[in-house]
């Protein structure tokens, strides 16, 4: 599934690819928690999977939470005396303070400089900021162009509008064999921000395609929502219907060259948990599982003490994890075809095993049943090699007595989830065990 | 215990000479899950400790399975042209497949291939193979022979019935004080092979004789028979008092020169998990304690899940761990008195173990009882030291609660469980604890 | 708190210099576990803490146990021919076997040798023995005074006396916000013997004056009590209210120069075991935690499964862990004001934890409460840093399900207790949580 790294041909389909290009298509909107940014995402978005796209009325109470002012932004910048456009919101839409009110005026550097943001650190970078509930203005700008800026007048100009609108937010749904649902979240509120969240979003978007491919035991639901206010405003909508919910994966960062980290869910022990660490410790790429913190992307609502749901967080290298975390260096080069579709492929062979996870109970269960006689076990006996596929069936039939799920018969046997799974359906076909 | 490596004269009761006796008088015999070598095999250890011999007919249900016809062989041979026997049953009983139909016919030897099993790998060893639930016939014999043998017609010879009979098996009982079992089992089906099993029923009919000696706490049962279909035949026919199955204990591959392995029951923490894992560890020798598998002996049978006892098994080296596995190389050569003298010794330290711990209720759980005016405790205080037997009753005293064995006592004192008995037995003695 | 080391002035409260003079006092004193001696050790505590004495009068029945009579001792010695005191009461109370009965009488050194005691590893100190329940005379000398003394006719004479009379015991009380109890206890019972339990005492008496500064959460409960049957005593006295107490500390050894060492509570997961074990690792000092064992000091009693108590115990170096245990190297020199200023120290630190470690729930558990329109939380997003003060408040939100506490909540997190103690305040003075 990675891509070929020698030159040649690569089908127009490989998943590397489109996701790419899809970010590529997000990359340049300016999106915030509201606003015509969101909504143009998830239109792009909408050509590839069907949305069902939600709009709620600011002023909404979303639990502790009320939605916000809707924030459009047209034009933003600097200038000089000359006119000449120092900082440019039209070249970057990091250039300004998230949720930035409008301004129009003249001031010296002086004055200007407390609503200046830039990181002294890294001077040819530009910072990503917001100032959501408290109402601000600001600008973004790397510490070079600062360090060139004389001092004098400057025209500021931020043309922006806050006001009663909507918050914006979409699901897509895999219709499964059972309502019991698995979500996927991201958060699509970040701007030009190619890892975070816009190699999320292709991720979770394909990776819906493929769940769709056939039906799967679960239903899936995506759900494409501003950080934070937007988790809460889901919540809050879905209070009633959250018990569903029976696991959960939010996906962030899914671009970048770093190797995989497993967040587990508050739980720790949630099956979403058991089956990520086995998926990634069986794939033996390099990666990492972390314990849950309440900090990080929107599993701190999901895992919020009064829901406390089974979902965890998939990233490549972990939020705060790396030094283009918010900031311009997070763009289109910071990201690759390679590592969006390995993501992809971790994903699909964790819900691969989820799907397929379940107890059985040996119905049989007093000595073992005869095999042989139902053609599931070699004749000859006395070698001393055993097929993987007979100790499947035996380990299935041992540890099937309702308190044992496949997993647990993979990591007790140590055999591939897959063999496992494949046993078990022998001898389900067999009337041995029952689901 | 262990056999004296310097010349000189030894006991003639010396358990190793004496099972090493027994395993040579047995190696001959041709023994099948069914039979007189079966027959033949409980006689001679009925020598030994008096057994019950059962009986059960063909076509019996036992479980999910069903007795078989009875299998017994007079001769089998491979012979050219000239009459010369070039694989012969008088030889070894490995040379035949276990449960071959009868056969008597000449072919040429492109047509006899499909019968004969060889181990290329070794090719001056025999493989031991049977097929016992599907009617076929075939020959075991050495890659070289096979390999000596000019194409042409071969007589072939097999004077076997399989007919309707029964299926043997034994059982030995050391009573004891209370009802409640401990078994010990050993697989009597294999022919020729030293280790597997002719060592670990010398080791059983040892162990009986030893226990023997005086009133145990458990009553013991032992069964002598054929793997799998016999120990599911014992099940089915004692279903109704499996119950008293407190512990047992599968013996096989008992002769060999590897170290001791015990296999944990399914349980994995049953008492007698716990109890071979403290004395291998206390009597330092080198072993391992592995995981329960659905695969190895009839501890599978007796760990299915319906079941579900607490029975483990102990081997030296565990089935399929050696090459000499199931071939003629499992031979006198193979098992030693020295390695069966340890098995057996183990099992007696394990035993003198399991049948002394004992959960007490310290019937003076408030403060320490004065155990010097009860003659318990040294009068002269404030000496740094102080004996081990002191520790042990403060130990018993202080874990008396109904919910921690002497076992547990030892394993958390540290200190050995024979000083915790018997520092029990001194409070016992005195009125501060009850059993 | 450690004594500075340079010359220079030091406050004359710095309690290194009060504990140590307190220490310097108690020393010549005769104790045991009865008699004046205690009475006169209680009396000096009691000119630092206020202290309720009890006499509990001989013969009284106490748990499994009778008070013993009461032992006085005014002189003793074994004088030569010539009147020479060889061995004197006078110049150590250790020259005398605890609890001897009256001797009058002369002697050849062969029979006197019976009732002598020395230390031939250590041939210059004397050892510390006592004879509390058989009746019997006796003295400690060195080994040198021993191997100088010609044969020939002694004078040996103890005047003590053991007659009905009372065990003596003492109680202070640092009233807190609840009834209920934390005890701290510390034998009183040895006579000179700087470390075992002089420093124990002197921190103990210490701790209890820093409680008092301000009302701590729970009651504080000092016991200071003769060994084992004072223990005994206080519990049979208290056994209608001991399920007031909550948790507890032994103190002994608290001012030799070894490193700390908590002994945890029979139950090892008692609240008081996870502070100790917090506190000791957070503070990076070397220091050991060990197991329970039913031997040491009066976590014996507490401990005792009747009783069962959260009471673990405090020292530098454990019981009979030097050479100078027991013996008259345990003397002024052995302990330091350093090393008491550091045990009362940690015990400080302990109960600041212990006292504010409470369970909170979250009354806005469904998502995230909006810290920020509760001006608990920085309003500009974005920034890859966040205050460890916000990080508390998220921990403690996410983990105030009634299941876990703030100490939890620190060692989960990996925040300092301190931080989120604080934070929880913050919350709870937001309304947000509850205790």
């Amino acid at each position: 599934m990675a891509r070929m790294t020698a030159a040649g041909e690569r089908p127009a389909t490989a998943p590397g690819d489109e996701m790419y290009a899809l970010v590529e298509r997000l990359y340049p909107l300016c999106r915030s928690i509201t606003g015509d940014g969101v909504r143009a995402t998830l239109d792009i978005v909408g050509e590839h999977i069907p949305l069902q796209v939600h709009e709620v009325p600011t002023g909404t109470q979303v639990l502790d939470w009320t939605v916000p002012q809707e924030w459009n932004i047209r034009d933003a910048y600097i200038a000089d005396t000359d006119g000449n456009r120092i900082v440019d919101f039209a070249a970057s839409s990091l250039h300004v303070l998230g949720y930035s009110v409008p301004v129009s005026a003249t001031m010296p550097l002086a004055d200007l400089r407390a609503h200046l943001h830039t990181l002294p650190d890294h001077p040819s970078w530009v910072p990503y900021r917001t100032s959501y509930y408290q109402p601000e203005w600001g600008f973004c700008l790397a510490q070079e162009t600062l360090d060139a800026m004389p001092d004098g007048e400057y025209e500021v100009r931020i043309d922006s509008t806050l006001a009663d609108g909507h918050l914006t937010y979409a699901e897509h749904m895999v219709p499964g064999q059972v309502p019991d649902e698995v979500i996927v979240s991201c958060h699509v509120c970040h701007p030009s921000l190619a890892n975070d969240n816009l190699a999320g979003i292709a991720v979770a978007t394909f990776l819906a395609r493929a769940l769709a491919e056939q039906t799967p035991y679960y239903t899936y639901r995506f759900i494409f929502a501003p950080g934070t206010i937007g988790a809460i405003t889901w919540l809050a909508r879905n209070a009633e219907r959250v018990d569903r919910v029976k696991h959960g994966l939010v996906l962030a960062c899914a671009g970048d060259p770093g190797s995989l980290t497993y967040k587990q869910s508050r739980r720790g022990d949630a099956e979403i948990d058991r089956v990520m660490r086995h998926v990634l410790a069986a794939s033996e790429r390099p990666h990492r599982v972390t314990e849950f913190t309440p900090y990080g992307y929107d599993e701190r609502q999901f895992c919020s003490p009064g829901f406390n749901l089974g979902v965890g967080s998939l990233t490549r290298t972990p939020y705060a994890g790396y030094p283009e975390y918010h900031t311009s260096a997070d763009n289109l080069d910071f990201v690759s075809r390679e590592a969006m579709a390995d993501t992809l492929a971790v994903c699909r062979e964790a819900f691969a095993v989820l799907d397929r996870n379940r107890q059985y109970v040996n119905l049989s269960p007093y000595g073992e049943p005869q095999l042989g006689r139902r053609g599931l076990y070699d004749a000859l006996g006395g070698r001393s090699d055993t097929k993987q596929a007979q100790m499947a069936m035996l380990w299935v039939l041992n540890l099937s007595d309702g308190e044992h799920s496949l997993l647990d018969v993979a990591e007790r046997s140590g055999l591939p989830f897959d063999t496992v799974a494949t046993a078990a359906g022998a001898l389900h076909g067999a009337g041995l065990i029952k689901a």
